[in-house]
């Protein structure tokens, strides 16, 4: 709890952009990172970081977290079965989702945290989300924001020699610390420089490892993930958001006993920085694996639900 | 019906791109293509296109269509009444969504309209969606798709002079003709080009009106929308997609007596066009009112629902 | 305020039941009432006092109170065209639904409503209902309790005449007064009586206008229903549980200037009334009228969603 | 297949009722039927046969088949946080429901199941079962229908001493003879005697054991059940309906390799049998073998969702 306190202290960008500030972190992107972020466009090719939605996903109903559900109104076999009504020919589906917004690849709000009381930028909790929604900093207010230069730190790749890893996956448990996170920026080159306004899109294999195996405990169980200790690094750098391929971004289980999720009670409400989890970087990965760079322009834009403090996306890495 | 045929036969593109496709028109769209459409970043603003998804919105319950349903399942009241039952000052909130995925700003997918009994490419339409989804064409095929160059044609202000309008806004019921996208592309210059891959956003007003008035029947009621007899246009214009500020993209009432969106019919699974429908280009519109130029680099990637035949989304045009 | 609060006052029940009292007016109905209850049955008619649940209903979205989206994961039509994958010619239709618990007849359970801050029994509302719903008097608790005598009181018969209304149905506005109940039970005659545990269901005949005109603002616009003076009549007469065939239960307008829903603030979260609203007693009416008996055995058991503060369900009336 | 279709021939009831018929055996239920149970009511105690509807079930999203999501759109939190704008001390809550029809406690309709593309009484399953529901024999159609008389067969206490098991409860894969319902009933005495228009309940044990060790597999695994081979003896017997405490009312794994479901294909469709599972007969049967009478007045209404091919209820058993 002190600990937690002190960084989140440490850390704090309370009434750096102002008390009316909604932004947070995604204040470091600004138009001119966005015309650098398009001049990475050299080749055209679109590298979607979404898993997919649907009902194979890997949630469990914690805290009613329940994979989508995803029903027709309208079918093509009844279209061809003819009990449609509609005139000349004409047939038709539709559908209907029913889903957690946190369900599969989302962007955290900045009203989806709390510490002691507070959301971001000093305000208490009660007075940004209701039962009716995150009525200050809905994620809405972000629609159009989240585009700039994406930066792939691929740790699994990174690490996976000097761990001795047969495969470029971190294991369970595995706690990302700065050190890790400057190595592999090193090990993989000019292109992974991290620095103000990027989204930091971190790959540990995690999500690799879950397709092939199985989903088991992706959903809340041990997980790779980033240190605690990571937050001053993340603040430093004044990075605009970052996003992982696992459940819940941190390492799990948590690094002190009895916690639950400290990074991001630091993260969130205290440096209003923008939470990206459940990502799938594979196929960006293999790429940049390849052609050695790692940067893209990175298209992450939430769905603009009025008062969600969370949005499901489909971010493109384009390169 | 004989019309519907007719224009069908005319614009077909069964085949075009094999057997197998799933993408239609989206084909159009190449590689080079995003590299020109990222070269048309220049000054880093970003412009949303999405309406708002809440329980706001104008829909009616027609064919089970609702507006969203966004629901809180931890909040911020909670946490600080302490009721939540984390550790160290820890507290959350987390929300829930039901919705049709055609309630807001939405793409239609290929497997959302039939044209006698058939889906695009010639499928049989039962083959294509069962209340399992879309097993052939889900919106899922099309996750790392759109990017690239978007044109907005604002016919509301090309045309309100020439009509007599008090604003920039068509009337209801208005059938806009391919002279009337001449007429616009002709006055917006040269930035206003549409061709081979493009995505084309039509501007009506309609929505910019019913936002001042109320949404009124702006679900399935009368409305500004793209002439039938605009299907071969945009088929030897070899755009990628075609999306409105209107419910249904063609003009409504429907040209023809007793039909039911007969554009629609032809255009989406004879063409395998793209059409995306409730777009809000009134930002993007003012701009390029301003500086004069009306292309942008457009990403407007759906959300990969597997199976689903449409997809809510955030469209974003970045100059 | 001054007569909500001195009403609430007159008519409050806590602790009558003791401090752990999950119940309230539901405990009036005892075994003996019950066996009672059980030898009103006398022929072997039934009737369904519910509304129908479908997409249909009057809801418009006020508090996002939708109408049912009642939809098929499996159909006959799929079945028909063998692409549901199961052996030896089993075909199978599944169903989903997403509503609200309140969209049609239902029970509001004791923590569906507080006043200033107070739930039932003098609870605080904050430790009975929480975004987790109901943990004190969810609806699940009342899941064997709500059988018993049921009176219909039918206002829109027994004052036509008196009114000069052509049709039995009372006009929106009007405030049904305890002497017009008690002028109802005497033209209604000794089956009407009305006393300790009985489960009283009010007709003032707006359902039956409603079906007839269209819902028009049925959900929440101006409708007959109980005065405000029915809380001491209520409550001296002991009666178990009221529902109307009304969205509210009480006049609407409402009877004070700004006042919203004051009955409900009384009879709720005071006497521990269980309510219900947009009950259909057209059937039991129509036989009722017939056959002059105006009580029957009535089985009105909730849906047992845990923490839910209300609940859908079927009643029944048997005689 | 060939035994299921001789079964299905044996025992089918197509036209029994006429050809508009859409209740199938719930015709056994007359009125004299049910003024008979209501005699059974003598000491008032109701027993609620519901399991609870919630996030804690046991399904695992088989073919979409999810635990309820029950959410609140307002909470007493926020009452007591003063953020809900109503009046004078005013406060609600309310909540919203997403789930399967069959996620808990429920009643097959007669859409839900079909035998070689055909429904109940004959129908094509096609023109009863859309992806707009069933238009025929919707749930709803049975508002009035289900109360009778109940008999509760106890096969895990009848048949624990036979098997030598050490609970009142049949193990996993236990098969249910003809000849284990008639012990049953020996055992149980007079008032268990089963006949034309009972609603027979048949407690396996097996909710028991799940209640105690987890759900495990209880959703669509191993089960104890009804065989195959009680189709005849519930159609000579004329019952109304059947209900189980299990998922899937007949035993699992089924008796026939490769088979699904085989008695579901016969009872639903061609006998039109309606079927309950789920349901929860502990305390009634806990109730009974103190007491040696096994009957009741039972009151099993379905929610008249339209169109609905099953419908979750709350049962009562009211002695």
């Amino acid at each position: 709890m002190a600990s937690i306190q002190e960084m989140a202290a440490r850390c704090c960008n309370w009434g750096r952009w102002g008390e009316n500030d909604v932004l947070g972190t995604l204040n470091f992107i600004d138009e001119a990172k966005r015309v650098d972020a398009a001049a990475l466009v050299r080749t055209g090719e679109v590298f979607s970081l979404a898993q997919a939605f649907d009902s194979e996903g890997p949630q469990n109903g914690w805290r009613r977290r329940t994979n989508p559900v995803h029903t027709m109104t309208d079918t093509g076999t009844d279209a061809e079965y003819g009990s449609q009504g509609f005139p000349h020919g004409f047939g038709g589906a539709d559908d209907v989702i029913s889903m957690p917004l946190q369900c599969s690849t989302q962007w955290d709000g900045l009203g989806h945290i709390f510490d002691r009381g507070r959301a971001w930028n000093g305000r208490r909790a009660g007075e940004v989300v209701t039962s009716a929604g995150d009525s200050v900093t809905g994620i809405e207010t972000a629609a159009s924001r989240i585009v700039g230069r994406g930066v792939l730190l691929d740790l699994g790749r990174a690490l996976a020699d000097g761990l001795g890893l047969e495969r470029a996956e971190l294991p369970d448990g595995f706690a990302i610390t700065p050190e890790n996170l400057e190595a592999a920026i090193e090990r993989q080159g000019a292109s992974a420089e991290v620095g103000r306004g990027d989204i930091l899109v971190v790959r540990t294999g995690q999500y690799t490892r879950a397709r092939r195996e199985g989903w088991g405990h992706y959903a809340g169980g041990p997980a790779p993930g980033l240190s605690f200790a990571c937050a001053p690094w993340l603040h430093e750098r004044e990075v605009a958001a970052v996003a992982t391929d696992t459940w819940g971004f941190e390492v799990r289980p948590n690094e002190f006993n009895g916690a639950f999720q400290p990074l991001h009670q630091v993260a969130i409400p205290n440096m209003g920085l923008f939470v990206g989890e459940m990502w799938n970087p594979d196929s960006w990965a293999e790429h940049s694996a390849d052609d050695g760079r790692w940067d893209a322009m990175l298209c992450a834009q939430p769905l603009p639900i009025t008062g969600a403090v969370g949005s499901p996306l489909n971010p493109l890495a384009i390169k």
